[in-house]
């Protein structure tokens, strides 16, 4: 039971560790300290772990990889937009 | 065997995902765009994912997220160092 909790608890942190930069990127419009190699890095690992969740069919593989993966694309996309306005 | 490339390549590469944004603060010893919100909270998750790990007694579990919470560790003694300096 307890274990069931560290388990969930670490999943669901890390599901959306990527959350609150993104909220910040959208709060500042800056994005000058962000690392694109390191967003780029995660986005094209946690596909493959996607695509990996899908080979399993497992589920919990599947659903972590797709929430991290929506968030990334967010940051990436807000990366891009704000980088332009400099 | 190509699904072990995938899974290898997905844990290899998300195991270093900070790697390039601690390497970028090294660099550019600025950390106003960096979410510190995110960086505890992968700290959290991560250290979990570890305990759970343990619990588990699985080694890339716990191979994996050692050496991303160390790759955190230092990021976040970085941000804090950078921080302080304006």
């Amino acid at each position: 039971m307890i274990w069931q909790i560290v388990g969930f608890g670490a999943a669901f942190l890390t599901m959306f560790g990527f959350l609150p930069q993104v909220i910040k990127i959208y709060k500042t419009k800056s994005v000058g300290d962000i690392s694109i190699l390191a967003l780029f890095q995660f986005v094209i690992g946690i596909l493959l772990w996607l695509l990996y969740g899908l080979h399993l069919r497992n589920a919990v593989i599947i659903l972590a990889n797709s929430v991290t993966l929506a968030i990334l694309i967010v940051g990436v996309t807000l990366y891009f937009r704000y980088r332009k306005k400099k």
